[in-house]
């Protein structure tokens, strides 16, 4: 972990007041563990505007396994770029849906492609593309 | 996969090469399957309003695994809350970062509170909850 | 963590000593921890000698997705029976070879039968059982 | 794929029949199926003699991760030694006991030191290396 700093910050009375409150509703009990987060999670924000940057996603989707050869495509289209592609995991929902999230790190441009590429397939119900990093 | 039924739709011209263009840009090649997506993903959010509804979720975060006893806290908070989680992967990024995806099943109430548990806790450097749901 | 004990252990010197090596190579510092190890091994075959006991299992195969409709199989499988599998985790090895890993909890009977058919299932390269337990 | 090919074989009556009743009790229908699976399974074992070779792993352990500081302890290991490990899953059992599965690709000698450290830290209920190739 780095070093920390301290550093002073000017802030309106009342945005103060609504972030301590978002903060207590989400759990936090340190203001400055609460501003970091914030802040990191604006420069992933502006890491992923940047197609050639490295970055880390986590790609969920459900889909029904019983829709003809749909597993086998999803599978044919993880191995025809498999190089992003760190692991994936795969839970049985009920008898039809299936959950799988899908990690891959690799350029914003090329993950983007891949997700959008495996969410457009038929059958495929619901799919999110969460933005990550580890450069924050 | 239940049965696919017809149905007319009006819309304004403007719109729909709009959401022609979005569907190209995705991958879309069926403008049904798309329409279906955005109707699924509008029906989640409305779900996850209602804290009691049975929803899926998938809780990614990235950490500092060196910053002291924070595998610790966290093994402990996911097992003092363990049953809405079904399973949870780990890859080590680097020396200092690892990835992890916890997937989560219960109430939409009980899986923010423990999301924000989570996230909130001190090495924790980003934490996203992506809201899923099995009955679309 | 259950209460430890301590009890007296009669054994032969040579014994002793063997065993001394072999903790020595495995990494063991401790020899009751050791011994405990073994006594929890030699319980978990006793275990799985009946075809009613509770046990939990990981099933690891390696497979050529690109064999004809494949993945498709694996996941009908699955499907079918899908009450014993916990999760499964998937990593593309190279263009060709998957490694699958398939977490069962369920009867031995049961997590046999399934393994069995997904290991003689044709493209499957390499599959073995793994016999664990939760109840030592 | 590889290309399949044709050859003959010599075989004793007896252990052929015997052969054809592990295959019928194990879910095979195609006994060339069957003869390629115990010849990758010989061939691996053998692989797996020579430390330098380059092989596929399976770590499964069973622990009560309420040991004090275990949790950290295994993340530390596994982090000192990172490269190895592909990527890792982990299913709550019930309130003491987790499984937890370590997929690893590296030479046999550093698969074995690894799982050996990991196997006998105290709190490491079972553990079991399961050995795999890709190169089969």
């Amino acid at each position: 972990m780095s070093e920390l700093r301290r550093t002073a910050l000017a802030i309106e009375k009342g945005l103060l007041e609504k972030f301590d409150s978002w903060m207590a509703a989400h759990g936090y009990t340190n203001r400055s563990e609460a501003v970091r987060d914030v802040i990191r999670a604006a420069l992933i924000e502006e890491q992923w505007k940047d197609p050639k940057a490295g970055v880390v996603a986590v790609l969920s989707i459900i889909y029904d396994h019983e829709v003809h050869t749909l597993a086998q495509e999803l599978t044919h289209l993880q191995h025809e770029d498999y190089h992003p592609i760190l692991c994936s995991q795969h839970i049985h929902l009920d008898h039809h849906n299936c959950l799988e999230v899908i990690l891959m790190q690799g350029t914003a441009a090329q993950l983007r492609r891949l997700s959008d590429a495996i969410i457009s397939t038929r059958g495929v119900k619901v799919g999110k593309l969460t933005l990550m990093s580890k450069n924050v």
